[in-house]
């Protein structure tokens, strides 16, 4: 999930909120420390003051101090203000220039200097490979960047905590996301944010763009309009199409899981797992939960517990009904967690009290996904259990998407993979869980670091090791270098000692 | 224009085709030298000879060429086989090796090394910017890549001389343009390769992708629909629409031609002018010639003259109809070059002879732009024509429409344009035309060379000069520093001194 914006409530400073005040303050010994004291004194984290200039009467200095937020970055600034001939001249913000001009580039792989370079890279020589991928399109998996490329697609009408934003205010999200995909996995990832949501139009756009992509991650798409259109996308495409606020989500949520009961010593069989949130990532969660053998999983939704007695006709509310609580329980999400070992949230913020995790079996696990603010307070709810993970990054145990979706789509470019099978997302989420070692383990390490270089490499590993399982028939060639070197007729002589 | 891939009628070696034979030969003094004969007894021009391994007995060699094309590099290969104890291990091709994996890729211009940065390019910071852009869109153009971006949209339809070759084996054209596009001018340019023809459903597609980007250069797709998609495009965007074969080669004969008046001592609104082809490209150059003030132009098609006889209810050709030609005149292009002063020809190759060429006046200027094969021989054009242009790279005075797209966009982007007026595609190809000094004119050199490096900022500086007489209403600062960094209320705290 990663975080959405924190509102003060949440009164802890943080990196995303720094600003730097430039300011004018008379020269004096104690100029720079009066500053400190009162950026300190309104709450704010100091990161650091800098001289601008120096004149026999005055300085100028910028401070630069994370807050709280926006509203705090001006009281911050208002308390300068009122200082005794301080000044503050402008206010800035790092995480805007940070944007400014976009978070992306496209930059040519091959030299494009001389003659030469053109005659190869453009006209005349590239017509040579157009029609090598006309006489075989299987060649364009190796001779263009459909070799490396993936879709962020959007229509941004369900983006992070802030819903329909629209495609041009959501472009700094699938910004961000590509940055990563390219940062944790070297995965050229490109922001296709559509200024339409017909259903049938975003599925004939995306199925016209799949020429020059060689996977599409879905993001931000709201339900129940993202289950039609990534079940017809994985159906009509021949290229892996990924919904990252549902798989992502279940990957990462399977593999905390997976070592969180390794903590408390219960089995996924066994144990009693209350789901809270049927939507796009409660549905999917709920459907891999089942494929690594848990037994025993419970709905629910605003109203109460999902069973028999509440079918609405709605497909995937009625799919869940089918596959889970097998004893029937009619009830609300409070009287759901007697007797529960496991509690994963992705629904809404401050539902239950520490109270309400009390009634869980002993060595509880508790997922409060919900962001900003989490289902339960998490040291409320830690108070009783044995392991608390949320979707945020100042807790332990952070359940975040960034480590999976780089690493599966690696792997999936590298195999030249056609579709995404659910076992595959399970070894991913396996992969992720396996990279904490023993030793490692703890209940404030459930999970690894979002930093943590291992995990895309593991999930790559294992999608591809899964995927060529799968694939053999329909690879010709893309996943192993030898074959890439070995050219057909169709692509002209055979190529490789030059490199 | 730039090349499409030459037959091998014309003979001569290139670096499109260059090849590396790996060879075995018996370790002697004159084993390199044996070689390299050989293949220049075959025709190939020796780049070099790199010895890649020595034993006692035998050397193994690569040897690098250009050959005329595929089939002529096969030939060469067989040369070598033939030789007394010569045997040939491989033989790979540097253009599809140049190839391999595409040739753009997609990089972060922020780091992603830090919670620090994570939090700010990614969740929770990026949310504010979000809700930055959805308070007030047209910081779109400020905050995200829509700042720098360009869409290369095709369909594959006309791809080079290749026709319709469809969008996968398109994508390498695009990808070069991309490249091209970064090369020189800066400019982030992606490809869009659409897997459908349907004119509607094109439009459609390309407004849906519209938020993130700056710009769309259509390319390579075929007529008369380019026409509709450009048309109905350009009323329904609000960022400029650019269709490359008919703009971008309309620019640059237009420079060629400004420059070539020059060196014969003509006035356009004098000379006659025959045009041969008035398809996407033709029409486009018969626009910009009337709007730089040519007065007597004549178009041609395969039947003959365009004139009043001959309407037909095309619009594109009926609109050629009643502004050209004004004497009437009904013909075949034989005849219609009696007495003309210049010819374009973008149709189709050998349709002249010299003799043709020769009933042109004293001081004739002949554009033989059709690829690969020019309409005439430029060697017997240029027996009695002044002035001789091809599209081509081995004849002097290429028409190279890499002359005016990066440049032309990269001034469009910079004053954040909303759309491209005749006269901003006439103040570009003046801007071309003028990087020609006076000094440097004659009859071989016309046109700067696709190298030059002046030109892309003199059309660069020719657009944003002329867009922001137009755009000063539509702007919102996007085009100066200063209003980059002012930021409105809207968009959080002011922002810039720590840049």
């Amino acid at each position: 999930m990663g975080d959405t914006p924190r509102s003060s409530q949440h009164g802890l400073p943080s990196p995303s909120y720094t600003i730097t005040l430039r300011v004018e303050v008379p020269a004096s010994q104690r100029a720079t420390s009066t500053l400190v004291h009162a950026v300190a004194e309104a709450g704010g984290a100091v990161m650091g003051v800098d001289i601008v200039h120096s004149s026999t009467t005055a300085l100028t200095v910028d401070v630069t101090c994370d807050t709280v937020d926006a509203e705090h970055g001006e009281q911050v600034r208002e308390s300068l203000d009122r200082l005794e001939g301080v000044r503050v001249l402008k206010m800035s913000d790092s995480t805007f220039l940070m944007h400014l001009g976009g978070k992306l580039e496209v930059n040519p792989k091959v030299p494009l200097k001389t003659r030469r370079d053109l005659s190869r890279a453009y006209t005349p020589g590239v017509a040579r490979v157009c029609l090598a991928i006309a006489d075989n399109p299987e060649d364009a998996r190796r001779l263009t960047i459909k070799r490396n490329t993936v879709a962020v697609v959007t229509d941004g009408t369900a983006v992070l905590g802030l819903g329909d934003i629209g495609p041009a205010a959501a472009l700094p999200v699938m910004e961000g996301k590509a940055a990563l995909f390219k940062q944790f996995a070297g995965v050229d990832a490109w922001p296709v944010c559509l200024d339409t949501k017909d259903t049938d139009e975003i599925i004939a756009i995306v199925k016209a763009l799949a020429p020059a992509y060689g996977g599409v991650n879905l993001e931000d798409i709201s339900a129940p309009r993202c289950f039609e259109i990534e079940a017809r996308l994985r159906e009509e495409l021949d290229i892996p199409v990924f919904h990252d606020d549902q798989h992502g989500t279940a990957i990462v949520v399977l593999a905390a899981l997976i070592n969180a009961l390794k903590v408390v010593g219960k089995s996924m069989a066994d144990v009693r797992i209350a789901v809270s949130g049927v939507g796009a990532a409660g549905s999917a969660i709920i459907k891999l939960l089942l494929a690594q053998g848990a037994r025993h999983v419970v709905g629910f939704d605003r109203r109460g517990s999902l069973h028999e007695g509440v079918r609405n006709g709605d497909a995937h509310r009625d799919w869940i009904i089918e596959h889970t609580n097998p004893e029937g329980f009619a009830g609300s999400l409070q009287d759901g967690l007697e007797g529960a070992d496991v509690f994963i949230g992705v629904s809404a913020g401050n539902i239950l009290t520490g109270a309400d995790i009390a009634r869980m079996n002993d060595g509880a696990i508790v997922f409060a996904l919900a962001n900003p603010t989490p289902e339960v307070d998490p040291i409320a709810a830690g108070e009783t259990a044995a392991v608390v993970a949320t979707g945020r990054s100042d807790y332990p145990n952070q359940i975040n998407n960034v480590l999976a979706f780089p690493g599966l789509f690696r792997g999936l470019l590298d195999v030249g993979a056609t579709e995404i099978s659910d076992e595959l997302l399970r070894v991913a989420a396996v992969a992720i869980a396996e990279v904490v070692s023993d030793d490692e383990l703890n209940p404030a390490f459930i999970i690894p670091g979002v930093f943590d270089s291992r995990v895309a490499e593991a999930v790559a590993e294992a999608v591809r090791s899964e995927s060529e399982q799968h694939l053999a028939s329909t690879r010709s060639g893309t996943d192993d270098r030898a074959a890439l070197y070995a050219t057909e007729p169709a692509t002209g002589p055979a190529v490789g000692s030059a490199l």
